[in-house]
């Protein structure tokens, strides 16, 4: 990524901050990285390797700062041009000039963070021809790429009761037309994934829900979808990115254990993979889209992960996509910035201490030694599927009761902490 | 089911309550159903078919009323006897006791409900022997059946760790000993099903837990149990019951959707099944096991979920469990019946409310004109999958913009709500 | 109340709905009310003097349906008008054609519901007077009163670091204008309380704040507020309605007893009272403000509150409140009128249950008896406090240990189901 | 604090750990300190004076691994004896073994932690005199404290319906009897504070609750035992620990707040303040009892509470009890000292960033700067109550708009980072 090369339009949006170099944990620059520096080798892959990075075009760039108690209150000078293509395309200057300043090397993106959406289908698809074509020229003078484009299909009022698990079809038509546009602008940029988030999939009440029908009609979209993607030469994966609740009390992506259940149920096991938080990190390793209220800052649960994440051999295929918003009440310019510096450097420091009690410390032998009696002998022979209850019962019934072992958890503990 | 034929010991465990007879929601006696009423019948089934009613061994005649701040507070006659054998006795006569007084038909148990564990497997497997014949007589004499058994693989310290997942072999093969012995007391006493809950399966740190060595060793745990029942001649459902925390932080039977996962990728879904609560009816109905702290009294929130039920047709195979407790200071004798009525009939009440809103109100059409548009025409074709992504888009493109329809939630709750 | 002697203005905006009548538990008609009579007696009082029932002015006519996923919803037809003293007229007339077709005797408001705050102070407060006076003529012509007014200080973004907590004194003072006006208009329309919600006086973090000064000026900031009022002549209860977290991470007005707390440290206590919860309602029974998420639909629970409630003697000046929104997918016209149908509906059928228990059942006296041994003796002489605490250590001493008595929440809780 | 000169009896119980020296942060040694460094001065104060750290007598050797669902785990060879007072000599040694060893001044108790309850209130009494005068010849040898003293008025089944909120008098009595004991061998080993925790004060229902009696039953009965206990000469403080919820539904002492409305209202407030933790540091900072589901371990939130606890100048007379339980898997002998060291030791890292965060960062001045307009001017008169509403509409009127200010919450959070 060359990031000083960087094709910014006309304005400077954010001309307090030059560019953000890493200056190391001694800088008293607050615009600095005090641990995330790019080129650094851990484990034999630089950092920006192992995070990959994506900025997150809603929250960063259109996020107001409404909540439900109150107005926007973010003062955002990309929108103030009278017609939706300049706002468009400086919105797209002001990504650039941010993305390129915090060295991130992605960015991700729903259709209508692009453009506002259109009167019609057609004037929105028009639109994001447009855009699509600015990017691209955008992206290669940067150096940035798109992590994963997708299509919002939950803040128009017409998917109040669904997108794709709409009880009425001219609904699910309608949807199904806007995942066009968002998979050709995706293609169209090289986009190396692609996301389905279910936002209004899901039911406020059972008692007005067909949910057996609404789950298939999702699968036959789906399934519609991917089918259409690959005939038009994308070769990324899906991603879905599983929710328990909120906005509709209950997602049909409930978690990750729901999704893969139903893309099994589906056929869709093979193009579909999930999106997903840290919690799930390990029950399916594809990729990491830490998803939160809030900047991560709680160093030692991130290097929990990290060192769950090294271990698995990082992430496949995915990146760090940083889909958290600022306060509401930072409304500086350059708090964006600050966020996004917490944030990375806080994954700089967890990978770091992560790699260090991985090979310098007793962690490793430590947690293999509580597995050592299935490593050989009648343990291996079970791990393998060898005995049968009945084995197991005879041996159980001749050999001396099991001898307790502590879990030792507060040493583990005590490990993680002092590498941090 | 005889109720009223009742095989009791010498003593007499519950002498206040004679019977507890149906009498109407008129009657002012406190040991009466007003609602439950096993003969009649409610879309063609008797309310004891509906429901198949179960009584919690271990809760009922086990569970002395100690939290984590305090000690045993229950009275329990059946434990004053000098031997273990003639404590597992009279626990058992107590059992019957009171599941034939309350007009129960099933029951289900722990191996270590019914006798105290020995002090060796041969000791447990011997106690096991003798209580198994003695309840064959008893349930042959009152014609009380047996729901599910399933064994305590949690309470012992060995089990501390995990049973099937635990990092140490030997505790493994013990687990598997005992299953062997609960599953033979199990058929023995011709048990419609088997359940498994994974009490200590999960981990309480990730730090020092190998949790894909630990998930595939309960595979394998599962499909020993199963290929020997099988062998015995078992032909009942194994059930899961999904937990998603407690006792340990993340139980690997987290929820429905990760069982049915988890069952799936190990090719055990055709003999396994789920022992779910209210909340995940919708999923997988083949068994309603409400599990609650304390007995069902919210009667607007089961009327939901009984309309769910009956309207996929009942309950498959499975029946109500009362995996619920009396309260630590509810110490009178006569408390574990005033708690099984007021669930009993609560249970009568909603059923007897969703067969009413299903039959006598609009409340089935009201659901079914939601989805009409996919009864026929395109939706009827998309439902079919013969839409592409391509003709959807072309669809929505050329036809008017969807027309916004209100949800009706409030008017689907005042129904449910004119019939409670 | 003459609810239906209505003044509405030119236009109809509820045109489906004529009146909403009493007629009765076997009525289908879904616009009936089904157990609230507003005339019926119970205990000696109407319906409507024991409900005292209050229209939120903000979720019924303001509220748009916009949730932080998605845009507004619902169509509202009473703001089409060009100009803003057009829309505030329409708003008001929308809003008496509800209130008194459903039969509400109040309406509750914040300055900036009943107009949009103007570009100055100097304008808002024109249009607030303006508003005042076509009020004034509108509760006269149908009987609607205010139970209570309020200020929003939460929605501008001025008050995005807090209103009377703010660290910027000059937002201090613009909050304390708007309460002035705000005050000004609840006075002259009679309102019979005034209420405090400190909605964003509180903290985000408090890295960045000086807790100590803020509650210090919320307590300058309401003396100031309280005096200026009882110099204007105001008669009424000031009310603080606590509330725990969000939108800030912790309200300063946390709960009931912080805020009893923090008012009796300022000598605030004989003019504030608390705007309280149902679950709060036993701490402080001043008056009940169900605070919802959605409308009352909880037979069982509101059961129990009514009970507490009614031996308490009643509300104390306070009334219902109906804080709730519709969902944001309910958005016909008709929707409003159902949700309200629902609640006070469930509240009247929940009082009906509370008093019979109260009269007909043994409750009471089942209660009374458990502190008997208070009525008299030894027991008597504790609670008037004249045992120290030798005395107590000699009782105990030689009295026989205490014997076991069951809570019985079992049976209390099968009474109140049956009479639910 | 002379550690190392310990009065230890004739086993050793812990003879895996010597002592547990501060050998700083590079090393790899499990059983020492690497923060934690007793004598080192931080803002002019050693670190052993800034948290005077308490070991829980109960947690640390009394709790035996049982949870809800499983039996003891935990080996207590100091509970082999055959006879009760062998017993509590030898737990007594074990504490005092442990206590030195950590490094720790302080301990907290329940009378039945020190001795087993016995059958009758005098074998309790006699018991308990018997263990204070062993405790008190071993504190006087190792220089170890009792930090507060508490009677257990929870684990017994008398208390299930309350001690000092029983609705049955002879109850209230027995805990008042054993509060005079708890408070003698409180006063007899010159405890500085005397703690109220009230396990079962709250309603597990309110439908069988006087709750205005029982709240009243409690303030006569605190009144009662200040009034001995000031008879006896005791001058520290009494600690009451809120709690919102478990093992009662409710309980009264809810919160810090609840607890201060209810002793002001009671005329207890001189003589009774407040156990808390950390999330409530900020409203009564007299002590700081970390109650926690296990060892604190996260080093961030830590320093946030060290940070308002500096700036207040430190614990006013408390300070930090481990109401902490390791697991109960953790079942070494050894597993006690790694939890501890663990607590401390990111205690003391958090003591150390917070005083660097206070003097080397620009923290300070940065808070301080938020509030500046309250310094002088206007804002100064507000603060001081000299500005009425109508003075505040007019500044108000007469100034510019409120200019918007960042909260710059990331910016704080970075600073906080930066020192950890």
């Amino acid at each position: 990524m060359s990031s000083k090369n960087v094709l910014t339009g006309a304005k400077t949006f954010f001309p307090e901050v030059e560019f953000v170099p890493f200056e190391g944990k001694d800088s008293d620059n607050p615009f600095a990285f005090k641990y995330y520096n790019p080129a650094q080798l851990i484990s034999g892959k630089s950092m920006a390797d192992h995070f990959r990075f994506a900025i997150a075009y809603w929250h960063s760039f259109c996020g107001n700062g409404a909540d439900p108690f109150g107005m926007p209150t973010r003062n955002m000078p990309w929108l103030n041009a009278s017609n939706p293509m300049d706002r468009a395309k400086d919105k797209m200057d002001a990504a650039f000039e941010f993305i390129t300043k915090i060295q991130a090397p992605y960015f991700c993106f729903h259709d209508f963070d692009l453009i506002e959406e259109g009167h019609s289908l057609v004037e929105s698809e028009k639109r994001l021809q447009f855009i699509g074509d600015y990017a691209k020229e955008k992206m290669a003078a940067s150096g940035v790429k798109v992590l994963w484009g997708t299509a919002n299909l939950f803040s128009h009022p017409r998917y109040m009761n669904g997108a794709a698990t709409n009880p009425d079809f001219s609904v699910v038509a309608y949807a199904a037309a806007q995942v066009k546009h968002a998979l050709d602008i995706s293609i169209q940029l090289g986009a190396e994934n692609y996301v389905f988030w279910g936002g209004r999939e899901g039911y406020l009440s059972l008692l007005n829900t067909d949910m057996k029908r609404e789950v298939a009609h999702l699968a036959t979209f789906l399934h519609a979808a991917k089918d259409y993607a690959r005939s038009q030469g994308f070769k990324g994966h899906f991603f879905i990115e599983p929710k328990p609740a909120e906005p509709t009390k209950h997602q049909y992506d409930y978690d990750s254990a729901t999704v893969i259940g139903f893309l099994k149920a589906n056929g869709l096991e093979n193009d579909f993979k999930l999106n997903i938080e840290v919690n799930h990190a390990t029950l399916a390793l594809h990729t990491f889209q830490h998803e939160f209220d809030q900047f991560p800052n709680n160093l030692g649960e991130l290097t929990e992960a990290m060192l769950v994440i090294l271990q698995a051999g990082g992430f496949q295929g995915g990146g760090v996509n940083f889909d958290a918003k600022i306060r509401r009440n930072s409304t500086d310019n350059t708090d964006l910035f600050l966020a996004h510096i917490g944030g990375m450097d806080t994954f700089a420091r967890a990978l770091i201490a992560a790699d260090k009690i991985i090979n310098k410390s007793a962690y490793v032998s430590l947690r293999n030694e509580r597995y050592a009696s299935f490593d050989s002998g009648d343990g291996a022979l079970f791990e393998k599927g060898k005995l049968s209850l009945e084995d197991l019962h005879k041996l159980a019934g001749s050999s001396a009761d099991p001898v307790q072992k502590s879990g030792k958890q507060e040493l583990f503990e005590n490990i993680l902490n002092q590498y941090i």
